[in-house]
């Protein structure tokens, strides 16, 4: 990290962050400029109080040099990851589309959808057992009843399951019977939860959040791997911005900026990033342009009478209508659905 | 609320949107425009599906007329709520100051500390059991034996508590140790952890969400309040823009909005909106003169040395220095310290 | 549009309202909630000073209806315009694409590279004559002897020109020597500027300002059209948000919403939303795969010499790989390059 | 500057490097960390193009030591500014009141609450005579007309003078009638516009502009005193955040800031951050209490009537009552109006 002085900082000053530094376990290199010193400190800055040396007389800022994140980086893991979800491989070259109905509403409407949304590729099946809804007077869930009726409808089509879990106490319960977890974009600074995935064995879908930076996010993930579990995919789903007329902005641009600093494979949320159906085709097709390895797509037999999310959901048909055309972009970027 | 047509929304659209709001139970007033039909419903929205409309054929948009919120607005509590923790009143003319620390290091200096923002005029002693920290290399808190910690300060002072909690598993601990819980920004929208601290009966210090918007945090309030526990009191701790010169920025023109849709007191945090110790007097200043009920303000001994956030650590000296010159500034606006 | 009466407004002041509005030239439709009223008025709201109504006591708010936009918008021109940059066209099947640097330096570099970027596809030749930095100690541009370069790069490759005007004092001159007139995203509410090029034949580029709604990108529009021209061509280039990983976070999905909600031709500029080239060729891909009609890319022989931007200029070589890319994805979504 | 090398760079790229830094007139001092490389180099950035470094092999990031500004920094002026606007002192003890209409609408309304603004207390009358409306059927100002009806009520109360300039051609003609020229938010990088006014002698009330970063803002500063006017006022007007309760969300925090980097004054406008009358007062109190120099309030003797901008204009009583307001807080932070 650089260490920068204050304009006027006396020798006395330098000399003790000099020192300071050195307790700490630095090695130290100052320089000295026509206005401002600045010291070059070496070593691990993640173990030790920035403060000790911030709130130092003299000193005007930390500059760190080495990124926060190291098991999310790029450093230790050489090779893109491609994390398997019972069979499923995410980040490979074949992309992976998730798809069902925001909520699970019932067993026979969902092992329906889920039959369709199988019939046009999708691989990995969705669905809201436990859902957060910004009104207490909103639709919560069918809880356990919910995921048994996902288990019901793996063993009907074979499809994999993904299921948001929003309690530290439900994870035990939510990993019996789903093959990867969902952590939603309001949980992913919800850090006893993510310890709580993270002791787990099941691969887990991290959303960014609301208003997350890309490190935040990478440090979320961090937070994962560090309790022992490796298997993460990254999903963007929109930030927040002043814009309205989208329910949120997707950021498309942080696909490849993920894809230059982590090993961990990402997707995308379109229903979530646009908050309108007829925007989510478009948007699609620019995530697996832009790199994605694959989407999470919401898909509704009846929108109007969804009890979440209805108007950002497709229809089965629409669905397979744009699963063709993300073949085509797929394999202009030279990968397949 | 209002139905708003699709410009060329044909008569049978029309009529048959008109059918279904009767249905629902809704009072229907259309309303031919030249261009566009809009269609008056009159009815409560909260407990219907508004997907069954909003994806009729011919549908545009929908706009609500009511708020969102009954519980936390003004409607049902005519006059400002003044809440009691254990017998320090907020909301009313007195001015409440939390102080303490960010964490709890050790009972000594917690301690110490506690006498000293006492001396200068607070009434209620924070300090982080439970720290939720961006990255798993932190310091993540002395949990149970800082609960314990603050109970002894109690006993020493007589200063009320208040600590954050950040796990559904952890509330009943947490209760019986302090005098008012805190939800942090990171937790608004845990819904599951709202509506555990709402099954509760201590006050509830509910911080505003990194990018919630006030209608967000109003809804987190009615989440709380929906469970029965009315003692909510707001918390402005600044919300995430472009600007990096501050860590967040404190939006206190949020203060006189919730003063004129909600009947919840309302306190400030400018430790968590600046980020920096320098800009924390000013800030508590304009705080108070936009209206605020009270502030919560980091204080430690030894900022250099805090385990979390020593940067925008008051010491104890600065400390005493604000409240004379927040007094001055109450008195300016009609109130007290 | 439709006003909503306070909660608690006197039938005085319900009636005085609907007697004003009727005086402004509306048919009034006045719907009587349980808690609040509203009316229900017919008319050309453009035309009247909305605080006449919203000022008057017992109203609480105005909601539109109609869009402030006619002329941008949908309602006049049934199908999508495409427009002719001296031969050129955007916004029909096939896709349009300009290409140069970010400023014009010199004529011998400008003509080799506009030859290199001719051949790998590219219709129109940008280069900024006029460059808007953020620093006055940055280089200006090359004002007039760089629009003559510009001409005579277009008299030996054939490519048309677009250069950005700054100064309505300067907009005679720009509009003599090239093609299409940019306006920058810092002057997209430079309204002097905005009326002086609708008064002007040539086409007109016009970015989307740095921190613009949809909306008000519209407006701007609407601005120019109002004077006279309809040549406007929409240009998304990024906007502003908290997430600092790239230059601006460039919002894909206003792609689709303008193509929802306005018959103008939309491209997108990868280079300035991104600021850096590593990540341009994903850009690029999103924002046709989205359904934009061309892009706008920096293209500089030296980058690390260029004297503006080069940190997201691609080499020549970089824009022909980029370009047979493109093509893929074109085809993919129907359209060509 | 400090230059950051990538991981696994070169021991050629370093050299390369530091052979280029040294033609380029810097000192160097590499440091050697165990991960990565980074070079400390002594010199003045400004004047060279950071690119001839960022875009080499091996290159990672650049990370500047020194702030971009030097002229409106606090390098050159020891102390505070003192600003005089035709005998008004902006900057020292006593705090300055601007107070007016938005738009100038005829000369007996605008003599009329000149008079009511003096007596309450304001030194300095607003009023637009261009005015920059974000849609083209708005009214624009009365130009040349509004700027005699200036000069009219000055001969009359003795209030000194400020108005918007938005066009360089208008900058000699306002700049004859006028005290202090103002530049508005959306001008804020319209740089030909700030370039105009920094070649006068006027003083310049240099506003934020909607996204500007505090570092942009002073640098826009820069610009004019760079020209040879050190005039400059600067205006926080609110930022553009995602919260809608308000126009723009004033950044109360910017005060402090600007306090901490700047010697420019700043004032503060309640009346655009807010856009709601009802939020003026609170906002101003909090403005002064932050540390502000002075504020620009917005009063119009019919709101409901006014051209522009009525909903968030106070009538002259509330100012007046505000003005006493004003005057206990300024005491409690030691200045006075």
């Amino acid at each position: 990290m650089i260490v920068v002085l204050k304009k006027g900082a006396t020798k006395k000053q330098i000399e003790d962050v000099e020192k300071r530094l050195i307790e700490l376990g630095f090695k130290t290199h100052p320089i000295y400029g026509d206005v401002k010193t600045v010291i070059g400190a070496i070593g691990d800055k993640r173990n030790i109080n920035k403060n000790k040396i911030l709130l130092m007389d003299g000193v005007e800022e930390i500059i760190p040099i080495m990124l926060p994140y190291k098991l999310a980086g790029k450093e230790l893991y050489k090779e893109a990851s491609v994390i398997d979800v019972d069979g499923v491989k995410i980040g490979g070259e074949q992309l992976v589309v998730m798809a069902g109905p925001c909520a699970i509403e019932g067993e026979k409407e969902f092992i329906s959808v889920a039959k369709k949304v199988k019939q046009s590729g999708a691989s990995i099946l969705r669905g809201g057992a436990y859902k957060p809804r910004s009104s207490p007077y909103s639709f919560q869930g069918l809880e356990l009843e919910g995921l048994k009726i996902m288990a019901a409808a793996k063993k009907e089509t074979g499809l994999k399951l993904v299921t948001e879990v929003v309690d530290t106490r439900d994870v035990e319960t939510v990993d019996k019977y789903v093959d990867m977890l969902q952590i939603g974009a309001r949980n992913m600074q919800n850090f006893r939860l993510l310890k709580e995935v993270g002791s787990g064995s099941k691969p887990v879908l991290l959303k960014r959040g609301l208003a997350a930076t890309i490190t935040e996010w990478l440090m979320a993930a961090e937070y994962i791997i560090n309790e022992g579990n490796e298997k993460v995919i990254l999903c963007e789903r929109g930030i927040r911005t002043y814009e309205t007329a989208t329910r949120n902005t997707m950021d498309i641009s942080a696909i490849p900026v993920v894809k230059n600093t982590s090993h961990l494979p990402i997707i995308a949320d379109p229903s979530h990033a646009t908050g309108h159906a007829k925007y989510v085709p478009q948007m699609a097709n620019a995530a697996i342009a832009a790199g994605a390895d694959g989407l999470i797509i919401e898909v509704h037999e009846d929108p109007p009478n969804a009890m979440s999310d209805g108007e950002q959901s497709l229809r089965p048909n629409e669905f397979g209508d744009l699963m063709k055309q993300l073949s085509k972009i797929a394999k202009a970027v030279g990968r397949f659905l």
